[in-house]
C-alpha cells in the first residue's frame, strides 16, 4: 500500500480474461465510488497473461502486461494479488509464492480451494496474509461472508444449494419449454450459458467443489472432496421432470449440506432433487443461483443472485479486495479468519447411510400380480410408499405400465437394494429412473 | 476488553426484553462455537432493565442486574453497549454516554437511526468507536452488511424491500384467504405477530424507517425522513387484492428505493404495490422479510429471513457485536464506517415527480357515455391506458359497474389530478382506489 498520500492499494491481476476484464473494467469505472465508501482507492498495477496483445475494450496501461505471472506476485508494487487462472497448477504455485512475498490474495478458484484449501490455509497464516475466495462460491451471492460474519453466531443446520447456473439453466428450460436434456444443454451452449466442455457443470463438479467450500465453513472441517456423493444431471429424463411437476416439485441440481447436533455426522451429497413448488428455492429460475440456509438462531435465509458470469464474479472479486484494502489501510490482515477450525463433527455420513423421501418410476408389464411383487420388495426392506401412480398403458403400447412411487423417508442402502431386486423383475421393462425428493428444506 | 488470558469481550445489555433474552441465552448456549470461530470470547457482563426481578427463563448471574443503564455504560468492566431500549428518549442518552465512555454501541433502534443518525455518527466518530445497527433492518437478513461490504463495488440501482413482517402477514392471509384487513389484523394480533398498538407496522412507519436507512447506505447522504412518502395498508380493501390476483399480481408492502445516475435524485417511497406473481418478491409470504437489491456489478441479489421476533434479530446482534469484537482483538475500530459520504445525488424526488404503473378501481353508474368521459380524462392529461377491465353489475345492484384500469408509465402528479377530476363526475360512486404496479424491478 502506497501510504505517502492518499491511500492506494495496488492490484496485480493474474489472468486477464472474461472475470480479470470485468474487475479491470469496474475498478477503473467506480474508483470515485469505491474510494469514497472505504477511504482508499484500488487500483490495477500489473496484469498477467499469456495473450498481452488483445484488446478487451478495457483500458490498459503501458508497463502493466507481462505473460509472468511469477513476477506480478514478486513486483514490489503489487501489494494485493488477484488470481484469476483458474486450475490448480500454477495458479497454486503462483498463490504460495505470493504468500511468500507477503502479499494477501483473492481468488475465485473454487476446484483449488476445495482441493488444496489447507495447505493454502497455512501459508496463508504462516506468511500473516489475507486470503479471500467469495468469488469461488455463487459469484453474485455474498454467503462465505454470510457465513462467516452475518450468521456467524449460528449453528448451521443445513444449506441448500442451487449452485450451477449452467445446469439451473438447463434445468429450467427441460421444465418450462418440455425440452430433452440434449436439446436444453443446446440452448445453453448456444446462448454462451455453457463451456465448450461443460462436463465441469453438468456432473456436478462444479457444485461439488462449492459444496465442499460452503460445508467446510458451516462445520469447521475441511471436507475432504473424495468422500462428496455427487451426481450430474447428464441422464435425467424429461418424463421425469414432466412426473415430477404433475406432483407438485421443481427438479433443482441441489447441494445438500446440514448435520443434527453436534458430535454428529455431516452430510454433504449434490445431486438432482425434487423440491415442492411452494418452496423459494423452486422459483429460482435461469441461470440464477441461491443458497437457503438454516441456523438455529436466524431461522431460515436465503440468498439469491447470478451464479457466475463477468460482472457477479467481478462484483465479489471486489468485496474482498475492499476488505483486504480495509485490513491494510486499519493494519489488521487476517481479522476474519479464511478457515477455522470449530465445533466438533464426526466427518461426513456415507451416502448409503442418507435418510430422504424418494421418487421411483418403473415401467414394468401389464400382468396380473407384478405390484403385489414391487409392493413385498418395498415392504420386506423396510420403506413405506407414501402414494403411488399408476400412467394406463396406450393400446398396444410395448411399454407396458408406468409406476411412479413417493416414499416416506427411507435409507439410500434400502433403496438402492430394493431397486436392485425391483429391475432385476422379469417382469420390469428397463431401468429404475430414482430421484431424492428434500422436503426437510421447507419453509419460507 | 479482558486480554490478560483468553480474550474475553464484555457486553453491557440494555433492555432485557424479548431481543435482550434471545441476546444472553444464544451468547451462553454458542458460547464456545462463538469463540472458536472469532478468537474470543463474548460475554455478558451487565444487564440494565426496570425490571430485575422477572425470570426470562435464562441464566443471570448475581451482580449483572440493575435498573440503570447508565451506569452500565459507565461500567469500566463492560467492554461493549448492547441498545434495546427502544425509542428515541433514553436510548440516544445513554449511547451518546457510552461513546463518551469509550466504548462501542450495537443497536437494534431504527427510530433511533432514522431520525438522529448524523448526531451519533458524528458522536461515534469523534470517541473513534464503532456503532453497529444490522438488526435495525430486517433482523434476519444480514442486509447492511451486503449493502456496505458485500456490495462494495456496486453502484445501487434500486431496492425493493418487504421489510416488515407484520404487514406481510396481514396482507399474505388477506391474499390467500380472502380475509378483509380487520380480520387479517385480528388473526396476526392473536398468533402474536403483531403489537397491542400495531399503527407503527401498519401505517408504514416502520417501513419507512428501515427505508431510511437502506437508502442511506445506498446513497451515500442522510434521507430526511420526514420528505419520504409512506403509506400504510390499514386501507387496503379485499376487493382490491382479489383483482390483483386476478390480474397476475400480489400485493405487498414495499419500500421502493432508486436512483437513475449519479448526480439525479433518489426515490425512496413505501406504500402498497403490485407486484407481477412471477417475480421472486411476490413468493416471500407471512413474516419474513426480503431485500431485492439491483447493482451494476453484480446485476440481481436477494436476500430473504425472518424479519423480526427474538431470534432473528438476536443473530443480528450478535453479528455486529463479532464483528465489532474482532475490531477489538485487532485494534481497528471503525474499520468499517457507521456512515461514510459519497456518491453524489440531488436529494429525493417529490412523491408528484414519481413515474410508475397505477392500478385503478372505480365503481361508476351503468350509464352509456361514462367509460367515454373518463377516458377523456385519462387522454387529456396523457395517461395512457394498457388495459381496462369491466366486471358486469349484478341485476338490480345499486353499486353500479366495476372498472379497473391498468395505466402505462405515468406521472403521479397526472394520476391523483385524474382521480380527483374522475371523482367528482356525479356518474362515479365512490371513491377510486389506487394501487402503484412496480414492474421495474422485474427479473430473477
Amino acid at each position: 500500500m502506497d501510504g505517502s498520500k492518499k491511500p492506494v492499494v495496488r492490484v496485480g491481476l493474474l489472468g486477464f480474461g472474461t472475470i480479470g476484464t470485468g474487475v479491470v473494467g469496474h475498478l477503473i469505472g467506480q474508483r470515485q465510488l469505491i474510494a469514497d465508501r472505504l477511504g482508499c482507492s484500488i487500483e490495477i498495477a500489473r496484469i498477467a497473461d499469456l495473450d498481452i496483445e488483445r484488446d478487451r475494450g478495457v483500458k490498459v496501461e503501458p508497463g502493466w502486461m507481462t505473460r509472468d505471472a511469477f513476477e506480478v506476485v514478486r513486483d514490489p508494487n503489487v501489494d494485493v494479488v488477484v488470481e484469476l487462472i483458474g486450475g490448480t497448477g500454477i495458479a497454486k504455485a503462483v498463490i504460495l509464492e505470493a504468500f511468500r512475498n507477503g502479499k494477501p490474495v483473492v481468488t475465485a478458484n473454487k476446484a483449488l480451494i476445495c482441493e488444496h484449501g489447507p495447505e493454502l490455509f497455512e501459508a496463508a497464516r504462516a506468511a500473516g496474509q489475507d486470503f479471500y475466495f467469495e468469488a469461488s462460491v455463487g459469484g453474485g451471492i455474498p454467503i462465505i461472508k454470510d457465513l462467516r460474519e452475518g450468521l456467524v453466531g449460528n449453528q448451521i443446520q443445513s444449506v441448500y444449494g442451487i449452485l450451477n447456473g449452467t445446469c439451473n439453466y438447463i434445468l429450467t428450460r427441460m421444465a418450462e419449454a418440455g425440452l430433452d436434456f440434449d436439446q436444453a444443454l443446446a440452448e445453453a451452449s448456444q446462448k454462451g450459458y455453457a463451456e465448450a466442455d461443460p462436463s465441469l457443470d453438468i456432473d456436478g463438479i462444479d457444485t461439488m467443489h462449492k459444496a465442499v467450500i460452503l460445508a467446510s465453513l458451516a462445520y469447521g472441517f475441511w471436507v475432504d472432496y473424495q468422500e462428496v456423493y455427487t451426481e450430474g444431471i447428464r441422464s435425467l429424463q424429461a418424463i421425469d421432470i414432466a412426473c415430477a411437476q404433475e406432483l407438485g416439485y421443481e427438479v433443482k441440481l441441489l447441494a445438500v449440506i446440514r448435520a443434527g447436533s453436534t458430535g454428529g455426522p455431516v452430510e454433504v451429497r449434490v445431486h438432482p432433487a425434487m423440491l415442492p413448488k411452494d418452496h423459494i428455492l423452486a422459483s429460482v429460475r435461469g441461470v440464477y443461483n441461491a443458497a437457503f440456509t438454516t441456523g438455529d438462531v436466524v431461522g431460515q435465509h436465503l440468498a439469491f443472485g447470478r451464479g457466475a458470469g463477468m460482472d457477479a464474479t467481478t462484483s465479489s472479486v471486489i468485496a474482498d479486495l475492499a476488505d483486504i484494502s480495509l485490513n491494510m489501510l486499519h493494519q489488521c490482515p487476517r481479522r476474519v479468519a479464511d478457515f477455522r477450525k470449530h465445533a466438533n463433527y464426526s466427518g461426513l455420513l456415507p451416502i448409503e447411510d442418507v435418510e430422504t423421501r424418494y421418487y421411483i418410476r418403473l415401467s414394468v408389464a401389464d400382468q396380473p400380480g407384478v405390484l403385489a411383487r414391487i409392493a413385498a420388495i418395498f415392504g420386506d426392506l423396510r420403506i413405506s410408499i407414501a402414494s403411488m401412480i399408476q400412467h394406463e398403458s396406450e393400446h398396444g403400447s410395448a411399454e407396458g405400465v408406468t409406476l411412479i412411487f413417493l416414499t416416506h423417508r427411507a435409507r439410500e442402502a434400502s433403496i438402492r437394494e430394493a431397486v436392485r431386486q425391483v429391475e432385476s423383475l422379469p417382469t420390469t421393462l428397463g431401468p429404475a429412473s430414482v430421484l431424492r425428493v428434500e422436503e426437510d428444506c421447507q419453509g419460507g
